[in-house]
């Protein structure tokens, strides 16, 4: 089985991310990770050289500091170690674009500062108004996701809430009216999430055998055509309302196009 | 004001990665973002490196076909438009060390898979069992975090549970007793979260700040060091519980730190 070691002075965390967008475009080569974060001396990076050359893994690094950068290089090309600088090079580059030069500080993630405060009262208001548990502070929200069960509502509220965006996720479960307030606050921030019929039964069907319970009328395909009829005569009425089609769309494709929808293309990152 | 765009035929966040964690490497450089997602034509493309050259932007790109990338690349030179192509190098180089060409198809994110239901299970886990809302199902979660009020363990539950992990997570508020059941289940999944009380008082009362209300006795300095001592304590009894030190981490380090002990270090992504 092919190996593939991250190696980082830091999480190691952008090194996940980009491997697995990378790895997608492969997704038949089974491959093993094993993460080692806070590499921080040239003992401890040579150490772990040795063993990825022993298991002919694949070396993917991100570490701020240059000179570590150039140690893992110098080393991995004496000893014929396929390598990947994630940092190195766009950070030399952005260096030059901002003419500023880089800090060079591993661990420097924003710590006690607004941005951490933001996130983490994105995501406990989204706790509290998941799932239509809590309508109160609606005005407060920046988006707000209604649509029928399964249709992602809650991974994608979370997704969005760890990006600093307070959501309100409210479920659509006809024959119910939807609750008031919902007309009464802000309409361009609200977002209705759709499938198409078909494959969110198979979705559904495919949680019920996760929850390892069952539920007939929920799954029951003439019944979600009439749910999902109930939603498009809903759209009718809210034509201000975004719409956001789901099919076999990943969390992070929907909460883009939320984002794109609600927030517009020019966002803090 | 500086700009970067972020061009890609998915959802760019790959890219919005990966400048994240490269730009806390200038900290002090204010910048603007602006995210296209979803450009499919060379048309498209363009038209927004045309927009880039105007402002003078920065040109970051994700894309996964590769005649997209060199036509990104081409145009850049010609123009003199800084530009960085994120994805392509890494998908060159592991698509020669696995053998296998790329298959250069954009939204490649895994859908309707077990890692979806997976990660849509852990999320609805965590959500469930947040803040010692519920302590049923603790032999199911992956991890058990505790810890004082305000110590992380909310950000670093969501954190986890986006990756696929249930975490329950139990506050410690002396001198209220843990559940019996957290003593009963597996001791090697408890984490304990600390931090200087300090740092913890200085937290608590930016949160005060940020949620409008005022408790002099929880931002007390003399009551966290006693809540502190208190944790000490447990710690003392419960040897086999792992202890990370969140003071001054980010979630990501901390959620780091939590993988390596209870999971180890080689994990799926």
């Amino acid at each position: 089985m092919k190996k593939i070691f991250i190696l980082s002075d830091g999480t190691g965390q952008s090194g996940i991310d980009v491997l697995r967008a990378a790895l997608v475009q492969f997704h038949d080569s089974p491959v093993t990770f094993t993460i080692h974060s806070r590499v921080e001396t040239r003992e401890r990076v040579k150490e772990l050289l040795i063993d990825a050359k022993k298991k002919d893994a694949f070396v993917a690094f991100t570490f701020v500091k240059k000179d570590i950068r150039d140690y893992v290089h110098q080393y991995c090309l004496r000893h014929h170690i396929v390598h990947f600088d994630i940092l190195g090079p766009i950070i030399r580059i952005l260096s030059s674009y901002l003419g500023v030069a880089p800090l060079e500080k591993a661990a420097l993630l924003r710590k006690v500062d607004e941005r951490y405060f933001r996130r983490i009262e994105a995501i406990e208001f989204s706790i509290v108004h998941d799932d239509g548990k809590s309508i109160e502070r609606l005005d407060a929200a920046d988006i707000i996701i209604v649509g029928l069960s399964r249709t992602s509502k809650t991974p994608t509220s979370f997704f969005l809430a760890q990006q600093g965006y307070k959501v309100v996720n409210i479920p659509i479960t006809p024959p119910l009216a939807l609750p008031d307030a919902l007309f009464e606050t802000d309409q361009g921030k609200i977002v209705c999430l759709q499938m198409e019929p078909e494959v969110l039964q198979k979705v559904r069907l495919a949680r019920l055998h996760h929850a390892h319970t069952s539920d007939n009328t929920y799954t029951n395909l003439k019944r979600i055509y009439e749910e999902a009829e109930h939603v498009e005569e809903l759209l009718r009425k809210h034509r201000q309302w975004k719409v956001v089609n789901t099919t076999n769309k990943s969390v992070e494709e929907t909460s883009r196009e939320i984002i794109d929808f609600v927030i517009g293309k020019d966002v803090v990152i």
